[in-house]
């Protein structure tokens, strides 16, 4: 395996909170980040050096590569000819795969299936004639979700009755989309995992997870299923990666339905990227997701995913964040803010990890 | 008390690795750094903002001062001069004081006395013959040391019988210096200590730290001392940030004599600032030395100084770094690299810490 020395340079597209966090753990470890953004943002502050480039931009982002060592992303929206480009002159780490995968939720939904992996049942949504059949196929309640672009409950429609149908297309500006049956479950989960370029998967304890308007709201570890349950998790986990060949922190967001059922688990979606999910683990492990990605995308040994805490991450939406001074005076809580000026509505401004003593699982 | 708001700048003066922790712990807080170092230095990659400016120069560091919303350092030899220009313009925490009795080892060694505090017995030395008649004051073995200057063994010379007196004052270059009665001590301890500006403390636990070479070797925590003894560490180095007014981190460094001694602890010297032997709370606490400091000279509230897990520190010197993929890949381990470039003999390229389940103590 060969490993990029200490004092190497890791080329980071985009520049959010998930950038920022990632160039903070290479710094740890005697790396260099540079960042690669449409526009300066939170990475930057942390950043050995930071440039703005068009994601259209492919010469940019060639002339970019030249100047690190190997090139990975924080956002799976990543155009995948950017992704492209960069990988004629780099190694980027996941591969354009993961992207292509990740970015369409049709894809996703049939490359998961394909692998004998449960998934919700689905239909492909192209018009108002498909989506009616769609509807007929799988019943109502159901989701209407564009393929593209959708995250945090945007791009999504929920439809509980046939009236629902008739503004649904519109309501996603038409865009190409799927259906997706609705799945009763108890709980929702995550797998956060690392896979080396040699092979080696670490995992991490799998958090409960709960959201509120659309957008993650608690991670909390471990979560209240059994040993069982988690262990098929990580192996659903362990078998979208190897057959993505992938590299660094992959996050599988699943529906856990029951320890009686059949089946216990359905894929919701993948991220190919660290994790919001994953934020526990810089206070209540001793290699976090971040310090793990760049270790995978650097070629490094994978460092202990194991918890030393319990942990009970929660995210700071919009105003959330004016509570920092209080936040701030608890004890055994980690405060991370993103340095963002506004706190609008639905932004992510930063987080908090409550951790305790380590619970038997 | 007045905080900082979230997006306020940090000025350090010092771009080393301790200025590279504090500004990934500021970071951390949604707070930038902003630098001022008289060469480039492994903080700069780290920083949103770095200037090369000399040590003394005053007008340099008055326009830095004007750039950040408050002032700190990260090394104890700053001249007072820079730190008195930098205060005119804006607060310079812990304050010009503290330098002023730190740097100076006939300085400090009055300050903690005149406390009422146990030091060393310690006499001035000016030249040969103030030598000659502090060693029969008291007694051989002795330890010559320059007031100013030195650290990590450096302008130090042991003295162990008379005819050692001889070159000792041109071996130290005939700096004034003092000379230090041997202390005969179980083992070497330290606290570490924040206060914030409204006078509030927070204790980290007492690591035992060991050297090779005059250079901090390991620091374990818990030390394998009473909890009394724990106790009259931490009542030691309050009186001293009381006496000093003191803002951020102090380290404290002790001699332990012995649970049966009448005083158990001798106090060795004070580091105004973030301290080796605390880098083992980057893993073993969820609020680390580094963010402690930042967040006292930016008039947070002081963070939980708790350990979560036992922890035993290393520090990676000169060649030890090239281990640095071994070190990667072994569990339960937090390892940590400066981005230093050459690994020059005596060199601190890194550490790693080492951490298991908190034992009770």
């Amino acid at each position: 395996m060969i490993a990029l020395p200490p004092g190497a340079t890791i080329g980071i597209l985009g520049g959010g909170q998930l950038g920022r966090m990632l160039a903070m753990a290479a710094a740890r470890l005697g790396l260099k980040c540079a960042i690669y953004c449409d526009a300066s943002g939170p990475a930057f502050d942390v950043a050995a050096t930071s440039i703005i480039g068009g994601y259209d931009d492919l010469d940019a982002v060639r002339q970019f590569a030249k100047t690190v060592d190997v090139v990975t992303y924080e956002f799976e929206n990543v155009p995948c000819a950017l992704a492209e480009a960069a990988a004629e002159i780099r190694p980027v780490r996941p591969g354009v795969k993961a992207l292509e995968v990740a970015q369409d939720r049709l894809n996703e939904k049939q490359f998961i299936a394909q692998l004998g992996l449960p998934v919700a049942p689905f239909a492909a949504v192209d018009d108002e004639t498909t989506l009616a059949e769609a509807a007929k196929k799988l019943g109502l309640p159901a989701i209407l979700k564009t393929r593209r672009l959708g995250y945090d409950g945007k791009g999504q429609v929920r439809l509980k009755r046939t009236s629902d149908l008739q503004d649904a297309c519109s309501a996603i500006s038409n865009a190409p989309a799927i259906l997706e049956g609705k799945v009763e479950f108890l709980l929702e989960v995550s797998v956060l995992l690392v896979r080396g370029i040699d092979g080696d998967i670490r995992v991490y304890d799998v958090p409960q997870n709960t959201h509120a308007n659309g957008i993650l709201d608690t991670s909390t570890v471990p979560a209240p299923i059994s040993q069982k349950a988690r262990v098929r998790a990580a192996d659903i986990a362990t078998q979208i990666a190897e057959a993505l060949d992938y590299v660094g922190v992959l996050a599988v967001e699943l529906f856990f339905l029951g320890e009686d059922a059949t089946e216990p688990l359905i894929v919701n979606e993948i991220a190919p990227r660290v994790h919001n999910s994953g934020h526990w683990t810089i206070d209540a492990c001793v290699v976090n997701q971040f310090e793990n990605h760049i270790r995978a995308v650097a070629g490094w040994p994978l460092g202990d995913p194991q918890r030393h805490s319990d942990a009970v991450m929660t995210n700071l939406i919009g105003a959330d964040v004016n509570e920092w001074k209080n936040m701030a005076a608890e004890p055994n809580a980690g405060l991370h803010l993103y340095g963002k000026n506004e706190p609008r509505p639905g932004r992510k401004m930063g987080h908090i990890t409550r951790i305790g003593p380590k619970s038997g699982d």
